[in-house]
């Protein structure tokens, strides 16, 4: 089947030809759980496991291996952070460009009685001002939960005064890369990130099913789980002392996918940061200026491409985001987004409820065969009389 | 490498080829997040869903395909159903064969006065008598946790009277299938079960990182879901209506596994559940009589097959079982778990704490090339002077 997959924002595809193979060898020869025998091939399936936390610590700078968990899903990272470090009767602040899988989580903990949540502003391309931030600030003020980046505009927000500002005030700082992870370098020690969650199958180039959760070492200690269960250790306690990460780690794991994580992120720190940005960063203007020739077509975005990563949404004067995402897929099998994309706040801003945006992403690079689709595509639209 | 894997308990190995053919097909050629966009790859990945639910409703006689949510793994589904459905103040009983996946959520909520909690005994073989657990009935007792078969000796619990009890006395009857989805046929119906929650990799023969959790159509309703985020529907809303399943599987699911779950389901119903039983009763009689064979070795199990699922457990009168396995795993190149097997209740009346037990495990079916290598092993642990 042709397509030019263009909802790289939603998962990545295609995967790398190595990470597959790792995956499918994975699969055929070894099978085995993790931390549970201690038999040949179980011993195979422990190593993948110090091999993607040992690659995934290096690329955000994380002080050691182990402070990273692996997860299901970058919801289940968010979900795991803000559930097991809020406690009752804290304020939080969020902003408005935060997906749902953070804002729906504090939504439901605001409304039990637990939490105060004050949503902080943002402009109308999406940028979150921190200086709004700090007002917002009271004495019980507990935990700030910011994206990197916006999955809607692909704008790339300020972290590093951010984690300055929580560290002074003691305020948790939570992140989500879910749009940044592998596109962006982060430090989260030199951002001053106590949680840092993230999917694995996005920009860091693993399959479905996968993500994982940074947490500081102080907050490593604090932190009650979402789930326990069997750890393969210590069986014989109900309330077992378990360390980060193994603490949110219970049950088997999803090894295929952390086979995936680790072969992907090893392939990431292979290569220059900076390469693979700045031509991030150049294909977004080509992207920028192909679709700006059809009239009627509203970008959501300035010039500025070093503010963005691969994402770019806009709106049309005649079409819905839904019916140009119809004709887009069955008249030139480009496959892109349209609606409001999981984030219930930041449309208002935009000024795009209730049709949301039309989103291309396009990940770490354009291929020269979607450029070509996307140029068909962008001549028949520009026919059109607006 | 050669290997004889003895521990399809943990997780089942190999897959078949027809699972992985066709998890490979989707990662190279879908790729796909599902429930997202409405593009023709995302319509694939959305049919994949359909294709598991309405295999593993059939499998277990759910009422609909909608009654089933896809999760990460069978720890994921218990905490999913214990944290979703248990209210504070209740009653909850749970059998002393349980998995720490159910016993470590239940101690948790007792230990922070959320619940009380009474352990059912079982006798020295693991069995649970239905009459014990009537005993401990309370007046605000809300659920019942029973596994349907023990993971440390494999026998097959007594559901159907368990069931008709809770729903006399209105009592949500919550069983783990971990050791026997795919290998005993199970009606959820006929059984009178609230939730079932179950590991898509063992019995039902899909890859790791998957399972599910069957819920009744009342339960569905009052369930609050451990986990909330984005669902790819009514973006616009914080604190959305949605139905079950949908209501428990927010954030990008692992396609490639619930790829695997829905052709493995597929190849199950294809193939009479007797005879595949038959087989399995067989193959354990046969382990067990091989077994039989080494002096010093004492079998945790009675001599009817028909009790059991491929799971066999031991002791040894001269080497512990950790000694036994690394004998196994290092000089015939048998693979099987030695320990408490991540269940803290069921070794005090197995008389088998603090070093556990030794537990082959088999699967469906006892390969030639598996008995070829115990009946060298076997034959080598004889000669041992005990």
């Amino acid at each position: 089947m042709q397509r030019f997959y263009l909802d790289q924002a939603a998962t990545s595809w295609p995967k790398r030809p190595d990470v597959l193979a790792a995956v499918t060898e994975f699969l055929h020869e070894t099978g085995a759980a993790a931390g549970r025998g201690s038999y040949a091939s179980a011993r195979i399936s422990a190593n993948w496991l110090d091999r993607a936390r040992i690659a995934i610590a290096k690329l955000i700078h994380a002080p050691s291996p182990e402070s990273i968990a692996l997860m299901g899903s970058g919801t289940h990272a968010l979900n795991e952070a803000i559930g097991g470090s809020i406690r009752p009767g804290s304020h939080v602040i969020a902003s408005a460009i935060e997906h749902n899988s953070v804002l729906r989580p504090l939504e439901r903990m605001r409304m039990e009685g637990l939490i105060e949540l004050d949503i902080v502003p943002c402009d109308q391309l999406g940028w979150v001002n921190p200086a709004d931030i700090g007002r917002m600030k009271k004495p019980n003020t507990h935990l700030l939960a910011m994206s990197h980046a916006s999955n809607v505009t692909g704008m790339i927000q300020e972290l590093q005064s951010l984690g300055m500002w929580c560290r002074e005030n003691g305020i948790t700082f939570l992140v989500d890369a879910a749009q940044t992870i592998g596109y962006v370098p982060i430090d989260v020690q030199a951002y001053g990130i106590d949680y840092l969650a993230a999917p694995g199958h996005k920009g860091l180039g693993g399959i479905l099913g996968t993500g994982f959760l940074y947490a500081a070492p102080a907050k490593q200690v604090t932190h009650r789980p979402l789930m326990v269960g069997g750890t393969g250790s210590q069986s014989e306690s109900l309330v077992p002392e378990l360390a980060w990460p193994q603490k949110v780690e219970p049950g088997n794991l999803n090894m295929p996918g952390i086979v995936s994580m680790a072969v992907a992120t090893e392939a990431l720190l292979r290569e220059p940061f900076s390469e693979r940005e700045a031509k991030m960063h150049g294909d977004w203007s080509r992207l920028r200026d192909l679709l700006s020739r059809v009239p009627g077509l509203q970008l959501l975005a300035h010039a500025d491409s070093q503010k963005y990563v691969g994402v770019l949404s806009c709106c049309h004067s005649q079409f819905t985001p839904t019916d140009l995402a119809a004709i887009l897929d069955a008249e030139f099998q480009i496959e892109v987004r349209a609606g409001l994309h999981c984030a219930a706040h930041i449309h208002h801003y935009l000024e795009t409820a209730p049709m949301g945006t039309l989103r291309f992403s396009f990940g770490h690079e354009l291929d020269p065969l979607v450029v070509g689709a996307l140029e068909k595509a962008v001549e028949s639209l520009s026919q059109v009389d607006c």
